[in-house]
């Protein structure tokens, strides 16, 4: 495999959460594994003042208490750590920045090569890349520079436009690493192997063949620490603008030319923009919004949402999202897309659900099953499909069986987390898995009349928290003889998570 | 489950290998299961003189020597076994035949309803029909009256219409039933409704998505103690004219208009009289013909054919038959179907392989693995697929990996064997998987070249007993760059036989 070129990586907000937790454990493994420059520096800035060795102790110390380390390897990782205090929003202070940028050119022969990553909270993405551009750090006349931006890319249509323009009056678009590490999931980039590397479903990936396709994201935690954040964002932005959506263009996008950011990103983006708008019609009948109540499950006490830390005691927030949306356009025409997600269900689970329709001729009668074909994003990520067969004896009576592909079969165990691939893609100069400005606007776009109807909705249903969110989410399918594969009534099961 | 009507069944021939091995372990297991009608006679008939309780004692030491037998339901089903000597051939010795059969209906209350089941030597398959009708007893007037005819149906065309006209003087169609065990098994039956009554398959199958079938069916024996009769048949007609040719009816049928005996034969039928006659050139180029020779495999010595008893020393008879053939329709146009079958390969095993084509756009490069789809008779019965994932790490490379269902998986353990299947059905006047007179003799019309053609073939190859049969059938289909699934060259491995 060929290693990315030397170059800096600058981590704004290097004290915070997202550092501790992901960035600097994936630097960790891309290095142990080979998988890092030659050389390179890793400069962690943030507002609190440190010195190098107290941020490497520091990052050492978190590192040690979560993760598997050689410590051979970590000394020698630790080489490559740095830390600049620094006043991110003050323009006049990152003079000393680029000093130390100009530094490494020496010390770790970065040719100028850097990384500039934005974990810090949304206010600041407009600040730094004008502070940057203000020192001449997005120039390229000497290295790329590539600005990594994490999610959320805006609060809703108009303030995603705004940070946009923001953003590429220092920037150009081909430098423009929007994050969504939805994107670095192996299974979902496997969306696009399945799909396009095989003769045998694409062929029955359309209106033709396809009754329904049903995309879930669960989460069995409630918002935890985020009462705060999550309460003036909720389920919409959190999770449906983004992933959920980013997953259905996966699945339902045209072929690509060629694998290659343009190619992919131009498709991914197409389907994007033929999501069906929402009407007012749609946001009645085809929308459920929900929050999750106090309850008892299987003996465990869990707090409603509005009991939760920095969660408004009348909050209208939505902690679940159902929907039946449309694609228009030749392939999709008339097949319903049924999306939700929520915090407090019964499990932890994301996956895809093809629902195929009936044999048109039911000669071996009414009651053969539909063939289904379950993509599951995570956890115990793999492939089902059921189908009917022969039950056994006399006569042709069918009966439903499945067969099912896990990944963790297969023997490389090398498998690259989220963050650990899309940082190495980053420094790559491979966009393919970042969210490009068009598609961030496309979702927002398709968003916006869901926003400004849950500011006042009229109806927020509550459901109890261990339970498959609201039974009015089971009628939007219930109308069509249909159900989510997990119904809100099999509440009790346990089990519903097996793939 | 309906029980069949009581009736009286008359085996003759029952004295042989097939009445102690196949058939009284069938009704045994029939009449235990609770399948058998609430009353019923089974009459055995040979020239042998035995009496009543003779013959049921010898049935009950071969079934218990072989089978597990619980003791009280034994002599409870013995209750229902007779005897009747009788030279078979002799038309006047059929009066007590008649007689005993009246009695039945007195003491067994079988309203004159008989199954005739022929499993003599197919010399007789004319006479006793014959010697039945002088007596009356095809007469459905009081009772219906079934004739089972074993296989062989004929030695050639010829000899096949000729059997035909002289069992239709005597019994009607609907009367006759030719029985094929491999339409008794339970995954040959599967494959109709894998293919009708799932959405997902049925609109690959055909030539738009499918490159190519193969359809195997080794044998790990040799011929035992049949050298004699195996002599006089070769390949071609002991398993290609009617186990092969029937199965490949079955996968390349189209859907029959609803499940009976009349639209599934139609059907049946159509396929096998599009088969694309072979030509000079097909018996040159696309047949390919072997016999086993003396070898040692895996420590172990084996005969080669001409060696076997019962087998001439200078045999020209095809222990293997591999051929390339087509089916002339718009389903299958061009689409080639692989069918061999050998003795002393080197594992037993009978599956179909749908090759499917690649991707029309190889957009993940052209090394991506075809889609196969594996569907296994025996052993091991079940359903395997394999298809392309993405190789876990950077890059989007696919890989083969595969799904599986094996029939075991069922909780049902009241699987029938072939033998019961098919008796149950004849007395229940199901003909559906049975050979229908047309369907016999589209198949031997198709054969009738190779039978003439094998009397004095241009090549007879020699193989290694043990082995995948001679390697001139890995080039037919070499030449367009396809592969049997268990090649040749795979000599060694002994694990082939894994679904």
């Amino acid at each position: 495999m060929v290693k990315p070129e030397n170059n800096s990586i600058v981590i704004f907000g290097a004290s915070g959460d997202l550092t501790h937790r992901k960035l600097i454990p994936a630097f960790y493994h891309l290095y142990a594994n080979g998988l890092l420059p030659e050389d390179f520096a890793i400069l962690g800035v943030s507002r609190t003042s440190y010195s190098d060795q107290e941020f490497r102790d520091k990052l050492k110390q978190s590192l040690t208490e979560n993760e598997k380390i050689d410590e051979a390897t970590l000394v020698k990782f630790c080489q490559h750590l740095y830390y600049q205090a620094l006043n991110t929003s003050d323009q006049n202070e990152y003079g000393v920045l680029k000093e130390r940028l100009d530094t490494f050119k020496e010390t770790h022969n970065t040719h100028g090569n850097a990384v500039f990553y934005l974990a810090t909270p949304p206010s600041l993405y407009g600040v730094i890349p004008e502070c940057l551009a203000a020192h001449g750090l997005n120039d390229e006349t000497e290295g790329w520079k590539n600005l990594i931006v994490e999610k959320p890319f805006g609060y809703d249509l108009e303030s995603a436009i705004s940070l946009d323009k923001q953003i590429h009056a220092c920037f150009k678009e081909h430098q423009i690493y929007r994050i969504d590490h939805y994107l670095g999931k192996e299974t979902v980039q496997n969306l696009l192997v399945f799909r396009f590397a095989n003769g045998m479903f694409e062929p029955l990936w359309n209106r033709n063949f396809i009754d329904y396709v049903e995309i879930t994201a669960a989460e069995a935690l409630g918002v935890e620490d985020r009462g705060g954040y999550y309460d003036g964002a909720g389920a919409v932005r959190d999770m449906f603008q983004n992933h959920l959506l980013q997953v259905l263009a996966m699945v339902g996008m045209e072929s690509p030319a060629a694998i290659n950011a343009d190619s992919i990103r131009d498709e991914v983006v197409k389907v994007m923009q033929s999501f069906k708008p929402l009407s007012e019609d749609d946001l009645k009948n085809n929308l459920v919004l929900g929050q999750y109540t106090e309850s008892e499950v299987r003996g465990k006490h869990y707090l409603g949402y509005r009991q939760e830390p920095g969660v408004a005691e009348d909050s209208r927030t939505e902690t679940y999202v159902g929907m039946k949306m449309f694609i228009e356009n030749w392939r999709w025409n008339g097949v319903p897309f049924y999306v939700r997600t929520g915090k407090r269900l019964p499990t932890r689970v994301t996956e895809v659900v093809i629902h195929f329709k009936k044999t048109p001729h039911p000669v071996f009668g009414a009651k053969a099953p539909e063939n289904k074909l379950i993509i599951r994003i995570q956890p115990d990520e793999g492939i089902l499909m059921s189908f009917g067969l022969k039950k056994p004896g006399a006569g042709f009576e069918s009966q439903e069986v499945s067969m099912d592909f896990h990944y963790d079969k297969l023997e490389e165990t090398n498998m690259l987390t989220a963050y650990e691939r899309l940082l190495l893609d980053c420094m790559k100069q491979d966009a393919t898995l970042f969210a490009r400005t068009d598609a961030v606007r496309a979702c927002w776009k398709f968003v916006q009349p869901i926003l400004e109807y849950k500011e006042n909705p009229e109806h927020l249903f509550g459901y109890a928290a261990g339970t498959w969110g609201p039974k009015e989410a089971d009628d939007l399918l219930a109308s069509s003889n249909r159900e989510w594969r997990f119904p809100c009534k099999n509440l009790a099961n346990t089990d519903y998570c097996e793939l």
